[in-house]
């Protein structure tokens, strides 16, 4: 029997101190979607003018609350806003029941709230293919609206997760025009119960004021090298929502500036990391550093065929340093790359170079850095400027155990 | 420690008895490459006239003497032609040294058989960056060349083995113009021991009389419908290696004749799904059939999308009917899928229709389903009329222990 409730070696020591974001409230409950005994509904009301601006799984075959997301996005900011999410139930596959689950949620939260249903996003992780049971969401509205606090916010990060081992979150701090503007995000990911799928939920808030062109710009462009930059296992759920909400509480205008865009990186790029860090199985961190390949383009699809090749990361979690594995996964990964111009890295060691096993590598030197938790495999392609660095675990035996062996 | 040596659960009772291919003839040797104690060279010898046909790997850092055989193959089919292959090293990714090595062996069985280099067609496969010692094999040429004989096909399937836990064989005999003609094959693939790659090669011989631009036409064709519709783990060799060689010893033309191709196709399904069985760790033989694609293509990117989801694999593993990720695989693979079109099948049983589980679905007869060795998933897609049949393994605790367990 896996004991998939066991907290990842990698998780961070604790959840971290989250500041205040002046313009958003949050609430929890337990409504008994499918887990007993904790949380799975998590309210944020946001204060008008709050933009909000979002990204999606490319799935073709996406959840309803992400299609009724992605229809919201980019609408008018002028009320306030409200983001509902449970857990437990994916609502994804559900066919036409599916839409009217979240037209019918959509609907309770407005009545409750005073929030125009154009201005509520739902979001839901967990099984997938039965039917959402809605009634036991909305009968804990009145009561999550009456709860609201900008408090809670860490309490909001426990009501989102299926079997994540550890909360997560992350903030930082900018001065704009002498004011201070805060980001505090939350995430889950990636846990599984059969049949459930691994699904990534981020909600970031900040009480910049940012115009929704200019935030949806930033997150779209960020969400390029953060979010979409890491794996677990290459398989992309139907579930997968980032939603960055802009109260403009602190009075400081952000539109455009590059502190702010910085800070807002930085909070994602902690949050894409900590998924990692909780991917099913994961023992060991990894860092693909690709450079010197023909375009950035390329230099990702080198990174990700890397950190999703099986016999990479089975060699990670063996602690081997297998870089024949490595230009096995170079060679396959369908962009450029001149075997004789490439050479490869562990951390420090010079692993590899020009068609060939580097004539300073030691095995034994190699051996003991691949010991570390967190790794960096670093490529350089040699055929021109660009680069890409992404972020991927090992695969053990912990990740069959959590996906083949659970359901008895 | 793992135990690799196992006979794979999905192994046949026994090596198949292969036809005698007038005009080929074989020898194997213990040249200690590698591995002691058993054959790791195999030699042979087609007559004058022999055509040859191949298909090699797409990796951009492919083995030299996958290099040396692309340049080869089309040339000029008078003389005779000869075949060298060892095991236990790959010579991939060896710089210059490795297509030293290839020049060395090829000359070395050129003086010794009489056969042109530009007819000697050489394949490794084991161990990757290490210099391949290449004296070892020449050392057993004398010998290979004196004990060649038209029986020692099977003797060949073992040499050309690493870490496979069963010897390949298939054949097939159709008459042309009242002619009997036979083609007979030897496969490897795919074990492996750290540092290796798991590789796959592939000898198929016939005593048909088929001019090359014929021969690798049906070949070419055929590969994309075999051999590349296979996948153990998504990851692709740098050493791949498929030649076809037609002796035309039975006096029986059959350039462009439609049975022959049939015959053809017939070995190469059979070994090209041998490899499945023998995929590491597998303990389910999976075939996927996707119709109702919009076009061939993109039936195989949804096949291969299903395929090499480790989600997917370990459900298969875990006997659940985990049609979901089945649902997530359609929805992440690029190619176009309408969910509410969609239906997913396990064996006859109808598990998903119309964007959502089928009224008629018992999850107890699909835990059943489950339990087989051989399963089949289809799909339809509902767009249009694409088709493609794809076959894989489930992903397990072996594969794990082969491939990060193994090194100590």
């Amino acid at each position: 029997m896996a004991n998939i409730t066991k907290i990842s070696p990698l998780a961070p020591a604790h959840f971290p101190q989250l500041p205040v974001i002046a313009g958003v409230r949050f609430a929890t409950a337990a409504a008994g979607v499918k887990y007993q005994g904790r949380t799975d509904v998590m309210l944020a009301v946001l204060d008008s003018g709050t933009t909000v601006a979002g990204t999606f799984t490319r799935s073709a075959t996406r959840s309803a609350p992400v299609l009724d997301c992605q229809a919201k996005i980019g609408g008018a900011s002028d009320g306030p806003a409200a983001i509902l999410v449970n857990s437990g139930n994916s609502n994804a596959f559900t066919g036409h029941y599916g839409q009217t689950s979240v037209a019918t949620l959509t609907q309770s939260v407005s009545d409750i709230t005073g929030v125009s249903t154009d201005r509520v996003f739902t979001s839901s992780t967990g099984v997938i293919g039965e039917p959402l049971p809605h009634d036991r969401i909305i009968a804990q509205l009145e009561d999550l609206n009456g709860a609201l606090s900008t408090e809670s916010v860490e309490a909001a990060a426990h009501a989102i997760m299926t079997t994540d081992t550890f909360a997560k979150g992350a903030s930082a701090q900018v001065e704009i025009n002498g004011k201070t503007v805060s980001i505090a995000g939350i995430a889950k990911g990636s846990g599984m119960i059969a049949p459930d799928m691994a699904t990534m939920l981020v909600y970031i808030f900040t009480d910049a004021k940012v115009d929704q062109t200019s935030l949806q710009q930033s997150v779209s462009g960020l969400t390029d090298t953060t979010f979409n930059c890491i794996t677990v296992d290459s398989d992309t759920s139907t579930s997968d929502t980032l939603l960055v909400c802009a109260t403009g509480a602190s009075g400081a205008d952000a539109s455009g500036n590059a502190a702010f865009t910085q800070a807002l990186n930085e909070v994602m790029l902690d949050l894409a990391q900590q998924v990692v860090r909780d991917g099913e199985g994961a023992t060991k961190f990894v860092e693909i550093r690709v450079t010197g390949a023909a375009s950035d383009a390329d230099a990702k699809v080198h990174g990700l065929a890397i950190a999703n090749s099986p016999l990479v990361k089975t060699a990670i979690a063996g602690e081997d340093a297998n870089w024949g594995r490595v230009v096995m996964a170079i060679g396959k990964s369908g962009a450029a790359a001149d075997r004789d111009l490439l050479s490869i890295s562990f951390g420090d060691i010079l692993v590899a170079e020009k068609g060939w096993v580097s004539p300073s590598y030691s095995e034994d030197e190699a051996a003991v850095y691949m010991k570390a938790q967190d790794l960096v495999i670093a490529v350089d392609l040699g055929l021109g400027a660009g680069s890409s660095t992404v972020w991927t675990c090992d695969l053990t035996h912990g990740y069959i155990e959590i996906n083949a062996d659970y359901r008895s």
